[in-house]
């Protein structure tokens, strides 16, 4: 990123969600997956927009993945999503379901069912209840509406296990021109994304060309949602989709110059607001945890230290019992595959009440357990890793491990 | 493994710990590291043995773990272990007193500090308090026996947050002679082994070179310790060490034959013992599970996917509920990094309470939800994976995320 441009760049955050952009329109309403909840959500592009997405690495990939990761190369007029069941593991018949939402969804709009991108999450491995999506989408759509309320309404519609909605909105002048980027997420379970993520999706009407805007997302995604772990588990499910239907009329954004960068540094900004939305409202979460690594030789060894160290149990059960154990912090740095010297490294946490260091240049050093335990009694409390072993660093986000993230996936199917 | 080395290999267990082979003898008892319980344990050869480890791989390796790795190279006469302080990221004192802890014990059993394995488990950061420890091993060695309860007190003296000791005795002929090999292990957080494990120490009077030794121990470890998770935490101070005195007489073994046979496949039934022990008492565990790979195309494929389900909380979670939720091992078994074809993958789980196929082909079965929960009211659990992909196999040991896990490891350092 440019420094210049990040300085330049004045990012304000405004009230709304995924209708905040010009010409797009969502809704969200219960059709009967869930008991009594929204299960689903419908987002509308007025103009057919320039689509990129990235999608879970996992091997075995759910229906709607397969089916975006071509979609993304069209022009795409809608989302439908369904919460409360995956439609992953479901074989052959899971595919057409998919295909059978996209259809509808375009019937409803006059668009064809290549420009529809489809998505599911809930349960693995049971077949959608395919007659009530149909008949779900095609009443849903009367509700479709560009205000506040029908973007609270769609990020209501996409959410399972998730305590609160994670909606943003931004605008950033570019050419003078106010452009919007807006997005919404879900988590909260099965939370370690890998290239992708659990749901995002993301509207803008920037103007932007195909080949820019999946660069911009491609290189979003390593520093956003792919620093953040809530257990470890890289879902079947998992993709990040942004839409750019081009109507804030900005000068077409087509190489890596200013522009682009002013509005890779505004996605940004929605993608790092979203993933850490999601680690806040991880399963059973207590104690929200920012790594911070200093000091590394490369990029990569900085963000495999700090992703190890939110991955590791042992880390995150001792901060749920709020005990300074940094013993487990360096053991998961040292497991992580990364080169460091442990000789050289220094830890410390930091919160709103207070800051402490813990381990200095290979020794451990004497503390004050109480002034540990003030740090530690904040819900959002910052573990700073220094490894003087080069100018890199990265940050990472993660939780807890408590017993209510024990309950909540000892129960969650039945 | 040579079949029919397998088949004609008769292995005897019989009853008692480390000082069943010829010429060892052990001790356990309390000297104030912990508040009641044992915390010293030492292992004595009344002739040098030949000796052989395998130790972490986690960068940040505990003082002990950095003098064992030249230690294995020399003849080895005695093994000293404190349990309650891991001496890990204790910088060079921390070091210091390793070797402290091997000239006491040298120096009381009239060797030389370099015959002396050293190891320490327990919490991590603290420097040791030496002075006592010195003492202790002192006095302690005044109680060394060749008696079966003094193995068993050394087996109390290693363990930490373990609910019983893993011990085990058996005896193989080789060259007509009675080979005994013995051994005794601890876990039971932090378990993650990765080309070693937790601590296990393995007393042997078989007669064997050095080379053949670590041959042996390293193929061994592959299939066994390294097959096991309680919670995906490689520790500092993971060891297996095995000595080896040559009391059995038998012809010495040199090279790959049929007598190395014997002994192989002797000593992985020792370790498989120990390793599946570890699992068993592991933190909070409600449910053993036993992870079958079959029809993988490769080893190394078949290993990473049994490893990948046993240390996935959202499967280790789903058994604690006793939820059939079998779209969560094929996640796991999808982020892998293996390569496999899910459209070919079955999956079935096995119990005392029976068996049922949930997953086959690519497509979900439609299954009596109370026959699976008889099956997951078992203790004992075993996942068939059948891949169709080939003919290779592994199998990997875990177990359930329970409260109980959260709440020891919560509360564990304080």
């Amino acid at each position: 990123m440019n420094e210049l441009c990040i300085q330049e760049n004045i990012i304000k955050e405004i009230v709304g969600g995924i209708t905040a952009p010009k010409g797009f329109s969502a809704t969200g309403e219960h059709i009967g997956l869930k008991k009594k909840k929204k299960d689903l959500a419908i987002i509308i592009s007025d103009l057919p927009a320039t689509a990129s997405g990235v999608f879970t690495k996992n091997l075995v990939k759910a229906a709607p993945v397969l089916w975006n990761q071509q979609i993304v190369n069209n022009k795409v007029r809608g989302i439908v999503v369904n919460s409360g069941n995956a439609n992953a593991c479901t074989g052959e018949l899971g595919f057409k379901h998919t295909e059978i939402m996209a259809q509808t969804l375009a019937e409803c709009i006059n668009a064809s069912k290549e420009e529809i991108i489809v998505s599911s999450t809930g349960v693995i491995g049971v077949h959608l209840p395919i007659e009530k999506i149909v008949i779900g989408i095609k009443t849903v759509v009367s509700s479709l509406e560009t205000t506040r309320e029908a973007a609270k309404r769609a990020a209501e519609g996409i959410i399972t296990t998730d305590t609160y909605t994670k909606e943003i909105a931004i605008e950033v002048k570019i050419d003078e021109k106010p452009v919007r980027i807006a997005g919404m997420a879900k988590g909260s379970g099965m939370i370690h994304p890998n290239m992708a993520t659990m749901l995002s999706f993301v509207t803008t009407d920037a103007n932007i060309s195909k080949e820019m805007l999946d660069k911009t997302l491609k290189d979003s995604v390593e520093d956003t949602y792919n620093m953040i772990s809530v257990d470890g588990d890289t879902s079947t499910n998992d993709m990040v989709i942004v839409l750019a239907n081009g109507m804030a009329q900005n000068t077409p954004i087509t190489k890596e110059n200013e522009n682009y960068c002013r509005f890779k540094s505004a996605l940004d900004y929605v993608n790092k607001y979203l993933a850490k939305q999601i680690v806040n409202d991880g399963e059973g979460v207590t104690k929200v945890l920012e790594v911070i690594i200093k000091g590394a030789s490369t990029k990569e060894d900085a963000r495999k230290i700090a992703k190890s160290i939110i991955c590791s149990n042992l880390v995150k059960t001792a901060f749920f019992g709020e005990d300074a154990n940094w013993g487990r912090i360096l053991c998961a740095a040292g497991y992580s595959g990364a080169s460091f010297n442990p000789e050289k490294t220094s830890i410390s946490f930091s919160s709103l009440g207070g800051e402490i260091l813990l381990f200095t240049n290979g020794e451990p050093i004497k503390f004050d357990e109480d002034k540990a335990l003030q740090i530690l009694k904040e819900r959002k409390i910052q573990i700073l890793i220094s490894l003087q072993d080069g100018n890199e660093g990265a940050t990472a986000w993660g939780c807890d491990l408590s017993y209510e993230y024990v309950k909540i996936n000892g129960e969650y199917r039945t």
